[in-house]
């Protein structure tokens, strides 16, 4: 479809958001877009959707929903190592509200520019308000960071700390809540919600090292297992070394456990690296990622308790589920 | 994101339902597809999104309903010369009925076989019933059929004929009827509507001698107007030559034009093509194409009526504005 009017309104606010790139033969305004991928290269693409009232709430300001929509597509080009280049946008609107298109646009826009990715083709309709993002990006095929790549005694990490993401979720539902937190980690919890900081640079730099990657969308538990069934091997991981941040420190043991295991929507990068490539590894991204665990024959994922006691992680992961 | 139950809906209902491609390194199941560009040619690329109650009426089955969602992102390809590769699909839910998805499923699927386009990715969210499909195609960046070549001297083509579908649409809302009609008749234009034939073997074969190319998913004169603009050129139309079915020439001659002139949805191609390429075009695509005018240096898009009269035809066009 080629309807002038949706073609005008991408053009009006998104077009000029994003800086051109000399890969981009053709971008907004005709059938398709006209993209050249570089030699020796493959494009990696994924496609996200967030619906209102599904993936986000409806009170959310418009720049951070901006930067969130292709802060997940942007975060699973960083699991698989590859670089941005372009994306497309797919938008239904219930009316065209200019000063939500605006600020929409600047959120996306400040992030597109961040990370040199490009618009180059949308779709706006009139509905009910939903985003598919569709990001691309290039990476030799023989680095790109699979998940069915661990292999036996490779190191477990994690980029970034765990759950605060999960702690402004609950908050938000109203299914959780902690007197002693303060105004600040209140708001840190919510940015880290909806204004992801997706780890492009640490992924693109873990072709060299990583055997596996994925992003911490559902909890770690649940992508941290399709590492381990896709790569048929097991993980033991270690409680106490769980990264954290000083505002989910405050929050009693038990719970913090929970949100770091399962709460989704961090956008962290779970990784594996054989234990040669670990020094050099660490060097590069000294405090940029933590070491939680060990990739094991076992047949599934534990960890040991305080008695140094093996505990069955598996089958207590289910993160978030659409369709639960 | 890369929820479990997500990936797990995609892959029951869509991920065997096409047919394997060598450049599909990776396709449905890690965080990105990894896709291998041709050398020599440029990726081609194009998202639409159909919303229930917008672009389609609820009671439509999920056979045509599947087979029109990538139609038209098959004919955005067609109308640049390119040849199908792989789609992605982003699919939002009000819940998990098995019937439709079995259904939409194999209506995407009998259509994606014909044109070997392979499903590369996918997400599906629950969420009012919206259906968005990025198409990717190659072609040869210099071949490509972009709407800003056409020159004065061209002659106007269009696949196909005019105006089947909008005889549907207007009688689906009521806004139209003709008595005289058969049920046969009916039958032929609601299938025009309903699941539009992409033109992409004539597309692909187009590369060698059109100068321009759109896909009339808007009506021809909107869509013809695309072109003259890009273009900066004017053209003159013959209204008697606008190719049209047997059911339509049943129809007051006042009303076809208005039908094959304006109405969108026919997903037919309309191009340009030089005079010194019209006899190995014409021979190529006999029965299959019609000329129905010439680029011109007219400051706009005319038509002779019966008298010889020049009818400006420019401001007549609008076809369908989703934000109208």
């Amino acid at each position: 479809m080629s309807e002038q009017s949706e073609f005008s309104l991408i053009q009006r606010y998104f077009e000029r958001l994003t800086s051109p790139r000399d890969d981009v033969l053709l971008g907004i305004g005709d059938d398709c877009a006209l993209l050249q991928c570089p030699a020796d290269h493959v494009i990696a693409v994924s496609i996200d959707t967030l619906v209102e009232g599904v993936h986000f709430f409806a009170d959310v300001s418009p720049e951070t929903l901006g930067h969130k929509s292709l802060a997940v597509g942007l975060s699973d080009l960083a699991a698989m190592g590859a670089t941005p280049a372009w994306f497309t946008l797919a938008l239904s609107l219930p009316d065209v509200n200019e000063l939500w298109l605006q600020g929409f646009s600047q959120g996306l826009a400040k992030l597109a520019q961040q990370h040199n990715i490009h618009l180059v083709g949308g779709d706006t309709t009139r509905g009910p308000l939903t985003i598919s993002i569709q990001v691309h990006g290039f990476v030799k095929a023989e680095k790109a960071l699979r998940r069915n790549g661990a292999k036996l005694g490779d190191m477990i990490y994690v980029t970034g700390t765990l759950g605060d993401a999960g702690v402004a979720l609950q908050q938000k539902l109203n299914q959780w809540a902690d007197d002693s937190l303060s105004d600040a980690d209140n708001a840190f919890f919510q940015q880290r919600l909806e204004q992801p900081t997706p780890r492009n640079n640490i992924g693109q730099g873990l072709v060299d090292f990583a055997t596996s990657a994925i992003d911490i969308s559902d909890g770690l538990l649940a992508d941290l297992g399709h590492i381990l069934a896709k790569s048929k091997v097991g993980a033991r991981l270690d409680l106490s070394k769980l990264p954290l941040s000083s505002s989910m420190a405050k929050i009693a043991r038990k719970e913090v456990e929970q949100f770091a295991l399962q709460s989704g929507d961090d956008y962290e990068l779970c990784f594996t690296v054989p234990p040669h490539y670990v020094a050099e590894m660490e060097q590069q991204f000294q405090g940029l990622c933590t070491q939680i665990g060990i990739i094991t024959d076992d047949d599934g994922l534990y960890c040991l308790n305080e008695n140094d006691e093996l505990i069955d992680l598996t089958g207590a992961e289910t993160g978030y589920d659409h369709f639960k």
